[in-house]
């Protein structure tokens, strides 16, 4: 029964974590991973990972995926314009390659297999543009064309992401295969599109019946059994869960639209879980890997790669909006954040990658989070409108 | 990675059964709990209970017990009447001593330790007064008299229920030892009064910080780890974690108050983990237990003390309602319900009762919540105004 008390100060502390990280202005989800570094077996040794945690973590990051499938509409696929699927699929491009490449070049490449320089690869695809859209906002630039096409990217850029990480992921449970591989990329494009183009439409035409249902809560009751029924045939098919779990919220986001207590209750549930998601990879980490010169130069190589690929994949995409807006639209689609950190996550445990490529990843995700909201400020030439509280 | 199939199954049987119960108008828990007899080991054998049922299972016992706090002010129990006081004590003296009775009566006694038998009875004291609530209202009687005594009275009988459950269970972890007992009990009044007359009006008088802090969501984070938190002191005192979180919820109770968005946030984290402690308690119920005569029989007798012993307890502490205001009084604190099915599990895993007497009293605790509606119905006399959708 030790077990609450392990609960209690793994969530306690990412909570205190995030307040702080809230305070200086920096993200929570940052905080909540350091908050596990610091209370884990390498620092102050309070909690271990344990099955608890990472049962938790897991449905944490299931529900994670899904609530950001739930805001991802897949009508919004098909209304952007040209602009946004050039820079998400140069986004996508550019970054994939200059990962694989970089793990492959001297020194980094020593002991590097190809599955694992791929991963880091896939770990550099997805945008998480919170951070982005936050400081948006807080620089009243929302409605900026720019934003627009940074928001509309976005969407594409998780889909071809995921559709990445499919591949990638069931590539690594065996050897490369390129016709397996093609088969897998297939399969997961007939899956997104089942998802997308079938069974929105017919969740979107049929949830008025959920009215009908007779139990307390029974739209949330339903979306949950969605989220973990789509989660579980995804593990069936071979991807990874929160594949499953993502398609499965967008396949409903049109349906849930504005349900108030639906959002309310969703929202209950992640917030429970998420943390022990992200204290548990803390928990994971040994900041002491980093103390070795080889890793430091490891992060700080895939920091630049992962900005520098971004800006460029992205800045190519919007060159119709001039070098100035270009560049917003680069510097906005930079944020790895939880993607990102999913993705490593996922890595370390199929065994693709170990402990110090998921720690150099992991930094990578975080770092690109932290130092986009100093990027964009300046480039959007509004530091004069710059709130105490932006 | 089979997990999360195990988990849709789980869930989705869960709300697949509350759905039908809510359709033949028979209570959604007992519902719940049926379809984990059914895909469980003994019939289907689709899943068996698991660390991970387990562990979902005890966090959602701890959420559905700080749920019940959270909608009983502790102002209530000092403003309720004379008569919801007597109700609620003759109503906790008599089944306690009337379970003990039976079980050290033969030929019930055979084999049954003191300890047991004190189980039992304290299974029988708590009462779960929401189908009476939903009973009632939809006889349009939620505001007579005896509904009022009623809610009052099952406000009181839950803290003075958990007040046994907390003695009960310390003894049941040793030898029975009478100081100690009383030690404990002290202790367990204690920890009461320091939760409803000093943590409640602190938590009242100062919760309007919590709209100051940055973090998204701030209040249900801090709700989650007071529950968490006084789950585990209650485990370090020596209690159950789910009295802990019962008097987490009661003291938060009053500043909860009408924050819409932090209930609905609550009612999400509550529906998401609750199947799972109703279906893990079907997965360990084997229904072949009852094929005994032996079995049998203990059962019938259970559900007739325990219908007998709180109807005449409570209605005794009516009386002066009235021959018929007291019956409906005794017949409205009959049902047991969750908190029975809570001191049941708990009796389980800290292996003071074995699976037969398990199963036993986890019958009782459904077919006194089964009972009661009919029984209300020509009490208050008022057949002709049934709804339909009663």
């Amino acid at each position: 029964m030790e077990l609450l008390f392990g609960l209690f100060l793994m969530f306690a502390a990412a909570k205190f974590a995030a307040e702080v990280f809230e305070r200086i202005r920096q993200p929570a989800v940052v905080g909540e991973i350091l908050a596990g570094v610091l209370i884990g077996p390498h620092v102050l040794g309070w909690v271990a990972a344990s099955d608890a945690s990472h049962l938790l973590s897991e449905l944490g990051v299931v529900f994670l995926m899904f609530s950001v499938g739930l805001a991802t509409r897949p009508a919004q696929i098909f209304e952007v314009g040209a602009t946004s699927i050039s820079v998400a699929t140069l986004g996508v491009i550019l970054p994939l390659a200059a990962g694989y490449a970089l793990m492959r070049t001297p020194p980094f490449a020593a002991g590097v297999s190809s599955i694992q320089a791929l991963f880091v690869g896939t770990a550099m695809v997805a945008t998480s543009v919170g951070i982005t859209a936050r400081t948006l906002a807080s620089l009243g630039q929302l409605g900026s064309a720019s934003a627009r096409i940074i928001l509309g990217a976005a969407v594409i850029d998780d889909v071809l992401g995921l559709l990445v990480l499919a591949a990638v992921s069931s590539a690594a449970k065996g050897s490369i295969n390129l016709p397996e591989l093609a088969v897998l990329a297939l399969l997961a494009i007939l899956f997104v599109a089942f998802m997308a183009l079938l069974a929105a439409p017919v969740l979107t035409r049929f949830a008025h019946y959920a009215n009908r249902l007779r139990s307390d809560n029974a739209e949330f009751s339903l979306a949950i059994a969605l989220c973990l029924g789509a989660a579980a045939i995804a593990v069936k098919i071979g991807f990874a869960g929160i594949i499953g779990a993502f398609l499965a919220g967008m396949a409903l986001a049109e349906a849930a639209g504005q349900r108030h207590d639906l959002h309310a209750q969703m929202k209950g549930a992640t917030e429970l879980l998420v943390p022990f998601f992200l204290v548990d990879i803390g928990l994971q980490l040994d900041p002491g890997l980093f103390s070795d010169a080889s890793t430091l130069w490891l992060v700080l190589a895939l920091i630049a790669v992962a900005a520098v690929s971004k800006l460029a994949g992205c800045g190519l995409g919007a060159f119709r909006l001039g070098r100035r807006g270009a560049l917003q639209v680069g510097a906005g689609m930079i944020p790895r954040g939880e993607v990102g950190i999913v993705v490593a996550q996922l890595g370390l445990s199929l065994g693709v990658i170990d402990a110090r490529l998921f720690g150099a990843v992991l930094v990578m995700a975080c770092a690109t989070t932290l130092i986009t909201p100093p990027l964009l400020r300046p480039l959007y030439g509004a530091a004069r409108n710059l709130r105490p509280d932006d």
